[in-house]
């Protein structure tokens, strides 16, 4: 028995999401299917993370047992010959039998891109969110720094897949921008359900003075959900990277 | 009557090209019925450049002719919400009756993206060329240089669409690169059919020092299209601007 663990690539705009659900595409049971075919046997994936639909992942991490003596040399290549357009593999390693993609990350890196512009973009349109209102860089900053640190993250949880504990480490929380590119970065040991696009739907409401600094790690103190913004859109958010 | 010109943005992923095909989705088709529908007018669009199915633009021009006293201050936001995501507005403004949007340019300027790693890309594969070989940047730049100016492309016209003269002026021919990214930006009086494609391929069999610098200048001398590669990937071009 080998426990093949893999990084992944996807452009999620086209899957409903990372985790299988019955007669959706999604990015675990196309994952599954292909190689259950290619391998000769039913293959069970185990992902770092389970992005939503619509979310992307550049670093995403899964592993896998199998009894194929596949050489390592010749993986990626074979595995992603089996796999569509939208879903790759960068890189193939031979891991402990004990070794598991979700329970052995230490933390999650999840980027988040808007455009901030008065148009849509034609072209930037699928892997980024837009932001009309003209967003300042400091006050983001400042907002997203005071926000780092193990809290209860309940009021960032959206409804749908609760967690037992909502307590949470927010390791980095940082924002840069590029002309009318903002990217915001996070890493926490582990996100809630949809956390990563409230914190950044309240970060830009931050930004565009629609909130003082302060706001969003208050939302954080009072926990309560109803006061948090919906989550910024899907298809700005990108699985960058699992810490082991 | 008013003669409006504008700035559009397309992924071209989604369209066989810019020109008017019929039971073909291409982007004057979308843009001359959604016009259309919105002005009330048969609506008769003329385009800068007629790139090709899979080739995208951020700087396309176009033009045309209407009796629609639409403010030109919503006109932007009018037009984008009549057109589908993957095709948008930039600017329109107001030109003179005579401007044509084809025949008025001095040039285009085409940007191609290359991957430059031994794997596929499932994010960047929409919007990229992928080159597997390792390219070296010095020998594609000295090969470009080579390029410039007023020359016979004969070599560099695919079949399918002749053009009287085969002329042309290239004003620009540079590679830039960053980590595994390469661009090239060419601009042109005008560019023959798949011309841009053409030289791109050509640059990157110099950059993978599978044929050596003067190579890419002989070709032209030489004037012989068998001689030359099979054009890149359309998804790596993009027009970028059109210079007036």
């Amino acid at each position: 028995m080998r426990n093949l663990c893999l990084t992944i690539e996807y452009d999620g705009s086209d899957f409903s999401g990372f985790q299988r659900q019955p007669d959706r595409r999604t990015v675990q049971g196309e994952l599954e299917s292909a190689f259950s075919r290619l391998l000769g046997e039913p293959i069970k994936i185990i992902g770092a993370g389970r992005t939503d639909a619509g979310v992307h992942a550049t670093g995403q991490v899964v592993n896998f047992l199998t009894e194929n003596p596949l050489p390592l040399a010749k993986a990626t290549g074979v595995f992603n010959s089996a796999l569509p357009p939208d879903l790759a593999v960068k890189r193939v390693a031979e891991a402990d039998l004990e070794f598991n993609a979700r329970h052995w990350a230490k933390s999650r890196i999840y980027r988040y891109l808007a455009l901030n512009r008065p148009l849509r973009s034609a072209c930037l349109g699928r892997f980024a969110g837009w932001v009309a209102e003209p967003l300042a860089l400091a006050p983001m900053q400042q907002a997203l720094a005071l926000l780092v640190g193990e809290r209860d993250f309940s009021a960032f949880q959206a409804a749908g897949s609760p967690a037992r504990s909502t307590v949470r480490r927010l390791l980095r929380a940082e924002c840069r921008c590029l002309g009318d590119r903002f990217w915001l970065t996070l890493e926490a040991d582990a996100f809630l359900y949809r956390m990563a696009r409230i914190i950044a739907a309240a970060t830009f409401l931050v930004g565009s003075g629609q909130k003082p600094v302060e706001w969003l790690a208050g939302l954080v103190e009072k926990g309560d959900r109803k006061l948090a913004p919906a989550p910024a859109a899907p298809q700005g958010l990108c699985l960058i990277k699992v810490v082991y």
